[in-house]
């Protein structure tokens, strides 16, 4: 039977444009990459909010992939809506509005099934947030978080706070700098080891992954892949998967466990970034899964 | 016996400057850091042009490094001599003159012996000169070639003759781009393949490198490292790293071959990162390697 993990994050609409195509007010927003993603190791149960708009269809991809939505709490008004373009490096989104709506006032209570929560993957959201999930939950054996760069700036204090009971900190080259002012990535990662998190995972986008800790220092590529459509919620997808996989472990914080839960976000990505949307990722068949784990480890293999 | 690599190209000094401090007129050039790199696994000779400026003492590391120099033309004037300075990425140079001196005239003339070679690694050099010596030589069994965004620009219809001919084609992945008009790393390589040459390997600086052919496609990480000092050469050390490792083999075309070839590639780039010119590159231990090699490859198992 799958182990349980709670994720919390934002349930979105998104609007895509970029070079090959555009997307309409489709399933986006961390919580949802990084459950669906994390479905496939674990049962993950989502804490998140959606407005009166989101109706069943958008449910569906939860639904098929049996997350537990008792905390997906209805609000009156409208979901989360959030638009950007790409430029041809699908690696730069440039923000064209971001209605908050009902996520604004967005405040996880957890009940008291998930306060007895062992694993947590918390998605990018306002580390006061984030805080306040981590007081509720009892005694946490595995906590994983992600960031962006605009809590680096405008949060620090409450993130630093967050890192201090972070077991595996997910966050971005660039954040990694930003965060630490070290431009050398093994040099950031030990800086963050230093203000408390006991695993870093800096994500390098289409370069693939990077684990700083003292169990050692592992750079992975990505899953290599010509037909690149979307970009979004890769990253979530890559925290999401590797947490899902850590929390189906009996013992997790070993080298070999991260590594095997870095190639896990790697390939699971490279699905993600098939489609708009978690039209991919919410579908994959347990064979196509199973042939691209393959083809990395033989990939790297001598 | 180690066998012989025939590596035609520049012999330059450098003057360098960048976040970890400057280095004037010290010895740098295509040719010189990848016969160096080649000298761990092949016998390189060299062909190039120095001015009568070129001392002993520059003479020195091909000297420890077993490289035959007979090729190694000295002429009236001055050594080709390049200044640039490094952002604190460590990536991008800018060029702060380049006076090519003797080089401007260079023109790779084969001894009867040269003419002989199986192996040859042409570094990044006008591509009309890798073409008049492709003529130059018989029989060649391997021949890597190496170019640079400027001869992309300037001189297209010659690389294209030259990519005929060429066995394993290394660039980076911004020439890789430029010369295909293709973003994708993956379609950009089958695109060079198509352009004729048999295999290409795309260099991606501190992300390490991805190779695209018919035998597979690969990328592999680099190898991490947390003490870089200055990056000049290191794309060259790649190349002729891997190319001395594939000419020391009966036979090099096979998928595990070039995959432990880019593997050699990775790490011997490593050590050229660690100091100015070749320094560090010139006197590495056999443990050292083999340490590295080790690592590398622990690294990437599951």
């Amino acid at each position: 039977m799958k182990k349980n993990l709670l994720v919390v994050g934002s349930v979105a609409f998104d609007t895509i444009e970029n070079e090959y195509g555009h997307a309409d007010r489709v399933l986006g927003g961390a919580a949802s990459y990084s459950s669906i993603a994390a479905s496939y190791f674990a049962k993950p149960a989502i804490v998140a909010v959606v407005g009166t708009d989101f109706t069943a269809k958008d449910r569906a991809p939860f639904k098929k992939c049996k997350i537990d939505t008792a905390g997906l709490e209805v609000k009156e008004g409208k979901t989360f809506h959030w638009g950007g373009s790409y430029d041809k490096d699908l690696k730069n989104a440039i923000t064209k509005f971001t209605d908050l709506n009902v996520f604004q006032d967005f405040n996880p209570v957890l009940s008291a099934k998930q306060k007895e929560a062992k694993a947590v993957f918390l998605a990018n959201i306002d580390p006061e947030l984030q805080l306040s999930v981590l007081k509720q939950i009892k005694k946490p054996t595995l906590v994983a978080c992600d960031t962006m760069n605009y809590w680096i700036s405008s949060k620090k204090a409450a993130l630093l706070k967050v890192l201090k009971k972070t077991d595996l900190f997910f966050l971005n080259e660039g954040e990694a700098r930003q965060l630490t002012g070290e431009y050398n990535l093994i040099r950031a990662g030990k800086k963050i080891l230093k203000l408390g998190a006991k695993h870093v995972i800096i994500k390098l986008g289409p370069n693939g992954s990077m684990l700083v800790s003292k169990l050692g220092i592992v750079q992975f590529p990505p899953y290599v892949l010509e037909g690149v459509h979307d970009t979004t919620g890769a990253g979530d997808t890559f925290g999401g998967s590797a947490t899902g996989y850590l929390a189906s472990l009996s013992k997790w914080d070993t080298l070999l466990a991260i590594k095997r839960a870095m190639m896990i976000g790697n390939v699971m990505a490279s699905f993600t970034i098939e489609s708009f949307s978690v039209k991919r990722l919410a579908g994959i068949k347990k064979g196509e899964l199973e042939k691209r784990l393959k083809n990395y480890t033989s990939m790297l293999r001598f």
